[in-house]
């Protein structure tokens, strides 16, 4: 197995950040031996009475056993509290009616640990595909996890959820709305988007804000679309994407139809998001591509994921090489509207192509110079209409083939 | 530069094939120095007049001025001779109005050197994107090429044709219609379907049958739907690749309807792209992804490509682990219509995967025999129609990263 567990290059600076405390959620995590030794692998998150949750989920069409139950009980309005039981190191997907019965198990134990109904449980499982979970070493702990549950526990419970997470996920706000203060903390694990195996994406964002489920939910679909699903690893898309919000409305303050609010909200989900970028598997640079000139909006994206995700494009940004004839390409592929002769491309601020063919007075050192950062920027103007779009990446490097050539033999 | 220079593993054994000479084609080759020293990069075919030929070509929105070209002569009916002359190491692709002059001035100098009218004078062009084409260098050559026109010259066409590729790649086939005896021969390059600056596909087959060019075309365009079009190495796609069938006629064996002469191109297609994917840049196993039981053709489609594309799939197969849950992974992100509990997966003969979840009595250890060898199948059952698919890729291994990373650092 390669070795995972040097820190990304690219992990923020400064360590797991300060997240305001967010009155009514507690948190309490545990070693449960799942598949991990010697780390936390469990963590219980209770929400107090009145609590609102939204949330959003992987389209695959091999979702896992916990998305299937969270999505069931996600529509459904409640005033009594809920509580969220993550378990890494076993993914529990594709494991059948196994898999049915265990998540059964968990959420039961749950409710009778924290006398919440069990249709106000939400569990997710991250890890390896395909085998049980064994759902005995979870239920077993959770009575004694509901002793130990802490306003402060959010920086373990980011810990307790990662899998091939090389640091630990949090981003906060606090924010004023009417003059008075409503705060936001998130934590979330991934070391893709993507990546079914241990690095599965989930997330989950708590505040203080009062605010009804109806309205709730539509934020939350918007801000995820500008931010968790803006970002790519390697293309591919896990079984257990899992994003809940709850809004515990415990400091009085009434959010509806705040921009303020919707703005710190989606704030946090695109720090949250970048993070999981930066930890992207075997990543030496960050990479923003933004696509402007595009005929819609929908062809804008279309570009810039075929960008993000091209290889030989993402190989390049590794090997430090501006090959922007590799954009070019990815532009072409993508099957959105294009026209070759009113493409122009930069990487950073400097022109590489315009009009067609390569820019004139372009010095390649310039473009290599900024190749040779550890933050790459690639933009691509179609010349064609006012679609735009920006999606995040990182590089392909040997060290991905290596974590995931390497993962289970 | 990484060394691109030792053969394939995959290469077929024996090196390349004794090929049936086409009456009415002849060969010539010459070391222009387009971007190579010592190898030959430019090739000039010369076909007899009466011959018809069809092609297909790139669907990238960014063809380049070569393809754009060849397109509006390939839809010309004429009686006329042709020529085909195609240099490596520069793609004239991304050049604009100067790959326009490029493309003019090669198949002027062509058709005077050759008697031949412009019209019928096809041009390609394989290697790096962006770079004016130093197209005197061609030109200067033709009239001594003409002069060494060989119809034995087929193999070294092949070699002459290549850019990362590490062996030259041919197929032929003889085979009676009416009982009558016709022959076809093709030659390709390309180290993936794929890759644009230095592994761009192309593919020349020569015939000396007798076929009228409306035709020809359908049966190469459903051959190439069948072969070419089910390859991939990375899932980038190029700006340049073509596909030209030529039949000269000189047999005077009509093969209007022939089911045996459409078998015979079909193969001789199959087998050259096959090739490709032998040689698939840093690949070090052949796989066939095969899918059956999909809700439509279109679906099954999807899903093979979806897994042929995964690089979690690509890189576990590079680690000879027999990872199913990222087949599943891949079937469930391709957007084709799943069940999770109606699927079933092999690898090899090996029932891995069944209704869900793990086979009944699995043993790892012999999915992982069949993951050592060099030869991989990957069969996906999605138990809903009758649709099926069957797709060609290689593995994803560390010599790719090392090959595209560093190819123009």
């Amino acid at each position: 197995m390669a070795d995972n567990l040097s820190v990304s290059p690219l992990a923020p600076a400064g360590g797991f950040p300060d997240l305001p405390v967010i009155a009514g959620v507690r948190f309490a995590t545990t070693a449960a031996g799942i598949k991990y030794k010697g780390r936390t692998d469990v963590m219980l998150a209770e929400l107090a009475p009145g609590t609102t949750i939204a949330g959003t989920f992987t389209r695959s069409k091999t979702r896992a056993a916990p998305v299937l139950d969270c999505e069931q009980k996600i529509g459904m309005p409640s005033e009594a509290g809920a509580a969220i039981v993550v378990n890494s190191g076993n993914a529990n997907a594709f494991t059948g009616a196994t898999g049915v019965a265990s998540v059964k198990a968990v959420t039961k134990a749950a409710a009778d640990a924290t006398g919440i109904p069990e249709a106000r449980v939400f569990t997710s499982s991250t890890g390896v595909i395909g085998e049980p979970l064994p759902h005995d070493r979870i239920t077993v702990t959770l009575a004694a996890l509901v002793d130990e549950l802490d306003e402060h526990g959010i920086a373990d419970a980011a810990r307790a959820i990662m899998t091939t997470d090389t640091f630990p996920k949090g981003a906060g706000r606090t924010v004023e709305v009417d003059g008075y203060r409503i705060r936001i903390a998130g934590i979330a694990k991934g070391s893709g988007m993507i990546a079914p195996d241990m690095a599965t994406m989930l997330a989950y964002v708590f505040t203080d804000a009062r605010i009804s489920r109806d309205s709730l939910q539509p934020l939350v679909a918007a801000a995820c679309d500008e931010s968790f699903n803006r970002i790519t690893v390697d293309s591919d898309t896990s079984t257990s994407d899992t994003l809940l919000v709850a809004a515990t409305g415990t400091s009085g303050v009434d959010v509806e139809g705040s921009d303020a609010f919707a703005t710190a909200l989606a704030e946090v989900m695109d720090d949250l998001a970048r993070q999981v970028v930066r930890d992207g598997e075997g990543a030496s640079k960050f990479v923003t591509v933004s696509v402007t000139g595009a005929a819609s909006e929908c062809d804008a994206r279309q570009v810039a994921f075929a960008i993000a995700n091209s290889p030989l494009v993402k190989t390049a940004i590794a090997g430090e090489d501006p090959n922007w004839g590799r954009v070019v390409m990815a532009v072409g592929k993508s099957g959105a509207e294009a026209d070759r002769d009113c493409l122009s491309i930069r990487f950073g601020d400097v022109l590489v192509a315009k009009d067609g063919s390569v820019a004139p007075g372009y010095v390649e050192t310039e473009a290599a110079r900024h190749m040779g950062g550890d933050d790459i920027s690639v933009s691509v103007d179609l010349g064609l209409g006012v679609g735009t779009a920006t999606v995040y990446t990182c590089d392909l490097t040997s060290r991905y083939i290596a974590i995931n050539a390497d993962y289970r033999s």
